[in-house]
């Protein structure tokens, strides 16, 4: 599934609940900054951190815009989609809870159509049991049993990745083009007649020999750059293999 | 592709370069313990930040056990493959530089047989040239343009994420089994006399109406428990419809 649209992304809303760490809120903004999320809420913050984390620098407009709630109820009434986040794996959960591959891939569908709410819990408890009951599903990040608590900005910076990651992209190619094939056969011949000069290429092998050269340096799929540079680093060997015909 | 194995986890070196925040190498062990990863390099560190991170709670056995050089030349030699994670985009790269989920794929195939590198640079300056020059190949977290730049715990935490993630994982089900067929029929039924008592179902589409009742009910994917529930519910409720049959 390819990643989501611009507008896709405007409509989630980052919930964070009772969270008390102004580096987490700030984490969490910047995270969203830098995945291209905008929508933050906050349901009840500790007024402290929640004033020193809007000061500090970086996601500095998410921030700036945070909706502030009291209750989880009022901060995700607009959403189609309530998704929690939990490090539980076994305790008992009324809801259905999935990994965050699986569960991305609901939220993606479902943002093309209507708001999602994504939660996370306090840094000491995570999501209440009443919290929980607002959530239509839970997803887990896939982390090791025995240490699956992660830290707040870490993990929503996983998720945020998830949502925009793509399945489908293809290798970026260095953007500096191959050398022309007549470079490639410069390079080759110098090298070549190196390696006769040297003895390294003996008369009854000569041409297979040959044949192993020409196959490796084109292997080496060298830059325009590099082809030229191990040229001149080539042609100056050859001139000391042969002093008397340099003369 | 399926994720990492454990044996696969353990060829990975994740590297700190000139890393100056304790919270950040904290963030970085901890990430490592969270996704099953071991050895950490921190090349040149910030004295101070170093011990303040290993005295410090949280992916405490991965600190206890990481390595410190004094060049990244001697922090990788062991490494087959060695990759730089930036969030340059367009400056002058002299190495490939892929997005982090074609990155990957190559990193985990390495892994199958031989250590791998993963260089994070200093939070200010990223890695240098020199660094840069150490490297196979460069990968970028696929980051917004103009908000490129990460917290480097969570890039580190993003990474690790991507080399442990499973496409193909499948949703997890709600563990509790369904209600027998008998009891969704049952709550069907009471369902139907209630709507029948209270005049909702007329005698003439009667027919049609529980027809659509019957599959309502089975689109509700019910559990047992909450099957069992609503019966009750419907039963009191045909209680209070029905007082003269009730007496």
């Amino acid at each position: 599934m390819a990643s989501v649209s611009t507008a896709e992304q405007q409509r989630l809303r980052v919930v964070l609940v009772d969270v008390r760490n102004p580096l987490n809120i700030g984490a969490t903004a910047r995270a969203m900054s830098n995945f291209g999320f905008t929508h933050l809420r906050v349901v009840n913050p500790y007024e402290v951190a929640y004033r020193e984390a809007r000061s500090a620098m970086g996601g500095a407009s998410v921030l700036q815009e945070a909706e502030e709630f009291k209750t989880l109820a009022e901060a995700v009434s607009d959403c189609h989609l309530v998704v929690g986040t939990t490090g539980a794996r076994k305790r008992e959960l009324d809801q259905p809870l999935e990994r965050l591959e699986q569960s991305a891939k609901k939220i993606r569908t479902q943002l093309a159509g209507g708001r999602v709410a994504l939660i996370f819990g306090s840094e000491k408890f995570g999501l209440s049991k009443e919290d929980l009951t607002y959530c239509h599903s839970l997803l887990r990040i896939p982390t090791l049993e025995g240490h699956a608590s992660m830290n707040l900005g870490q993990s929503v910076a996983v998720c945020l990745y998830e949502l925009v990651r793509d399945a489908k992209v293809k290798a970026m190619k260095r953007v500096a083009p191959g050398p022309p094939v007549g470079a490639i056969d410069r390079l080759t011949d110098l090298l070549i007649q190196n390696l006769r000069t040297c003895g390294y290429i003996k008369p009854l092998t000569a041409t297979s020999m040959e044949h192993k050269v020409r196959r490796m340096i084109r292997r080496l799929d060298l830059s325009a750059h590099d082809a030229e540079l191990l040229t001149g680093m080539l042609r100056q060997m050859s001139w000391k293999l042969r002093p008397d015909d340099a003369e």
